[in-house]
């Protein structure tokens, strides 16, 4: 077996470290760093949510891959779903937390609360 | 230079893929692909949005870096943004949709809509 | 007719202008005005949309008028629904806009958007 | 004193039970009750908090009166504010509870949980 194939694959993987660094970067050329206090980002995430929200409140009870949905329909909601990603992404940023760790740790306590039943 | 080491710190960071496996798996083992409809599972991040929300609502402006926060104030946050976190990485999941992909195609998107001003 | 039973009917509704005033006052005795910033309100009613949405979230699909519910179902949404309104009403007031007004114009212009179809 | 005063001063007080009435009809007569399910109409809600989170999110902290916003940004607001109240009736309104009586319930209750210190 080829380790640089295995390597690859996780590479191409999007990291939240790799989103954070771009983000960061984005905000910074930009001046845009003087924005985004823990708050403002708070309510720029809840504005993403309520946009994603949009996108199914019409709609009754979706069925799981989105059957009969058209692809720009799709591709709006991965935009939606990504804009609450980056908010999201920056809000862990700006508090130093690390977003990446703090999910495998929650799974693991997740894992530990509802164990599985035999 | 050591290429392992290189690789390894690619693979240390959480990826969004590595995310989505292991809670579709969490999922599947607990016989809870039954509950995790697009809507429910949009509905549980707005919950989890709700309880990121309450951390901040009494605070007033909260600094950079979360001066003056507790160990303890801090964890908590991490729960909380994980849990949107997770619930967003199996939203997209079900919707059969790449995140990874779709924040990377965003951030470029964003990029045009806003150049950089020198 | 008994002009006094009409207004007896209105009078026992309950007005927007009427909780406002009973939570200025539920604030003002308690010494809490000075969280009542706009955007603590606003955080705070985001995290009751939260507890709301929680009722919701692993329930599929709901009938208008919440058949199956147990009473004490209805009496927790009864809540999460007030807690809602009372933010809403003190965010309102807090930053002196008259919430009542408010609605009744965005009917009518709601009404003009959206001409009935004969 | 003249009653009808007294009375006409409640009556103009805009009452929840009026506008879910007028909501009610708003909806009948545009064929639109088919839509209003209490999912749809929460998704619904959540996307105007998204909405009126949106006016706050850059500004950092906002004082009380809201000083230096222009009539404009405080009409947007008041339209935000009236969207967001406007489904939470109409939520309520489908689920058949009485949201004004159970506002007043929760006032009550809330008045017990903390108590006036002295």
């Amino acid at each position: 077996m080829d380790n640089s194939h295995e390597c690859c694959r996780h590479v191409k993987d999007v990291s939240l470290k790799d989103l954070r660094d771009r983000l960061a970067e984005f905000a910074k050329v930009r001046g845009w760093e003087q924005y985004h206090s823990p708050r403002n980002l708070l309510l720029a995430l809840v504005g993403e949510v309520g946009e994603l929200s949009e996108i199914f409140q019409w709609k009754g009870e979706v069925a799981r891959g989105l059957p009969n949905w058209s692809p720009d329909d799709k591709e709006h909601l991965e935009e939606e779903l990504s804009d609450v990603l980056l908010y999201l992404v920056q809000l862990a940023d700006v508090c130093e937390l690390d977003l990446g760790k703090a999910a495998l740790t929650k799974i693991v306590k997740n894992a530990k609360k509802y164990p599985v039943l035999n």
